[in-house]
């Protein structure tokens, strides 16, 4: 079985947008034995749109479109692929009702031109778009199957995951290639690869390393008959991983940092809050992308300016003149832990440039605070890199060390 | 002139990484007149990548390949490409001994394999690779033009503006392309269309609109015969589009919302103010990830626990018992502004989901409270999408109603 995506957009070949789609697609293949052996990527335009689709269906079993779904007039997908396919649109009128209800349920004024997203190619299933009004399609014909996806990113994956998937699952291609990514803090590439040389000449399973923004993720890979097969394959690389990193594992596949702490903070019934500087909010905003978090995270002070570090968190006017320092950080997390009668107090101060503005302080210097069980501590980095990035290795760091303090 | 990019890479189509490279060349071709119609992504197998070049070479007039240069018996680019050619690979001496001695240099065990690097298409010209050992080639054959380079982001981008820009302005297309991208808050894409209904048939500049979370991207393209015939014709149509959308324009190009207010408050010298419950942090970073942050964002309070909205901000226990209100938001905005002695007070408090675990409220539900010039208000949003989709537009709407205060 062989698939091949075809990227629909003009924004995509002028460089304004990368095609994470296209990415995202290609890891799910695999899973299924599914052999991604091409991708085109073509602009608005109905005959290159059509001549792409009719080059993937002469040479692959399986054709994604991504993008060109949507009501206006460069939205050309469905058509290029109905002119491919010898097939006329027609409009489905249960679709149109649908489409004129989302929008009147949502107070959006209805235009006719919205009626575009209600045509389909005769047979093809529709594919509910529960976050967006342009629906999927599914077409087979001829042995060839066909898919149609929308392009924003947060419409394609939970369509990938509900309708896509399930399809992909009922071709029974007798072979699984399943990959698995555990993720590791607190320790370097080098060091990374130096514990686990004795199973990188592995075959099969495979292991890669790839160093992340204050993280290293390891991928291991194993082709078998089928998914069962292959994940027994995966246990004892994976468990040698684990033995020869420890601790520094701290999740799997789409696990994250602020996740495991979220689950440690519950498992071991503690509160946490934050005072936060040189990330203004980043370090909560994170910790609050988990659904958990609200059992969990009892909030924060955000102490941009430094006088609020006086008024809000009590640090010391001397203290509060030398704002980036290990002194200020550990007043800074004693004081969030007692406002907010956290068990766990965690602070982040820095400067994250661009310029050096803070007094003598050199940019990408940054304190994390952490009061628990009585204790104070402080750890001092030095970052480099862009403001951005400055400021999330602080947040990478504030998450590990919250995460060390959670497992001693 | 056209031109067509042939990525290769097996790790490309399984999704282990996402194509910046062609993103990033993309963005050149149109500046020196040059349009990109197709783009091929084709792994590390020899009769599939000649396969996609002759295909290439048939269609397009300049032709550039990325990755595949490298020692290993997976980099076949050139292969491919001498194929498509009808050409042989020979043994280029020089580059060899040049080879050799780099590794010499560097202290690295040089091994033959490397030679693969050396060979090159009869006729080529070679493209010196400052950051890596594997050479780019220039080949022209039959009017076509070839340009082989390697996958390495840090080796492809100095490559780029060394050796191929120097190609491609060689070229004199006679043909400048410029594009330009304003940026809209506040207005939904189906009314922008409406609203500019009278420019979007017009074909140079060409006028596209984009729907980003919360946002919405008009992109102006004009082509000319140089850089500043084209910026001429841009300028009346950008004015067109401002005075259609009025203060709805917000920024252009790399501009952000968060950028935007933080002049707005320099120009007026004002201060401003956050208190977070469901984006737990996230206006705060983002408002902070602008350099001049410094001087005009005070700070603020994450209350993602109710109680911290009572004690830390003030909220009756009446609107603490119904924290995702009209209420709640604006005795918070109120709160955070008295607190932190700020300007501009600002609120947002909502129910994310997944579980609808706030009593009755609906998952997307969320109210902005505005506290500013002694006027308290709040305003109700209902946002689909998952859990991060609907922190993001929460954070979107709050931007769009502080600027407007600030425009008011």
């Amino acid at each position: 079985m062989t698939a091949e995506i075809v990227s629909v957009g003009t924004e995509l070949l002028l460089g304004q947008i990368v095609d994470t789609n296209a990415q995202f697609l290609g890891q799910v293949f695999p899973e299924y034995g599914i052999t991604h052996r091409f991708r085109q990527t073509v602009g608005d335009n109905l005959d290159r749109l059509s001549g792409c689709i009719q080059l993937a269906l002469s040479r692959s079993d399986l054709v994604i479109t991504i993008g060109g779904l949507g009501p206006t007039e460069d939205d050309l997908t469905r058509d290029g692929v109905a002119t491919a396919l010898g097939e006329r649109l027609i409009l489905d009128e249960g679709l149109a009702e649908a489409l004129r209800q989302g929008f009147l349920d949502r107070g959006i004024p209805w235009t006719e031109r919205q009626l575009r997203q209600a045509h389909v190619i005769p047979g093809s299933v529709p594919l509910k778009n529960p976050n967006g009004s342009a629906n999927g399609l599914y077409i087979q014909k001829d042995g060839k199957h066909v898919i149609l996806l929308p392009g924003p990113r947060n419409e394609l994956i939970p369509m990938v995951d509900r309708c896509v998937r399930p399809i992909l699952s009922g071709f029974n291609t007798g072979q699984s290639i399943v990959s698995r990514t555990l993720k590791v803090i607190g320790l370097g590439e080098s060091i990374v690869e130096e514990r686990l040389a004795s199973l990188t000449s592995s075959t099969n399973p495979t292991l890669a390393t790839y160093a992340k923004a204050g993280e290293v993720h390891l991928r291991l890979t194993a082709s078998a008959a089928d998914r069962e097969a292959a994940l027994t394959l995966l246990a004892p690389v994976e468990t040698a991983v684990r033995n020869a990193l420890g601790f520094h594992v701290f999740g799997a596949d789409s696990e994250t940092i602020e996740g495991s702490i979220v689950q440690l903070l519950e498992a071991k019934s503690l509160t946490l809050a934050v005072a936060e500087s040189i990330t203004g909010g980043g370090l909560g905003s994170r910790l609050t992308s988990i659904p958990g978090a609200g059992s969990v995270f009892r909030g924060g002070v955000i102490a941009y300016f430094t006088d609020v570090k006086g008024t809000l968190l009590g640090v010391t006017e001397a203290a509060q003149s030398d704002p980036v320092s290990a002194i200020c950080a550990q007043q800074m997390a004693h004081g969030i832990q007692q406002l907010l009668k956290a068990d766990l107090g965690v602070s982040i101060t820095g400067n994250a440039g661009p310029d050096s503005d803070k007094g003598d302080k050199p940019v990408g210097l940054v304190f994390v605070g952490i009061a628990f069980r009585g204790q104070l501590t402080s750890h001092e980095f030095r970052f480099r890199g862009l403001r951005e990035d400055i400021r999330h290795r602080a947040e990478q760091a504030a998450l590990n060390l919250i995460r060390r303090e959670l497992l001693s």
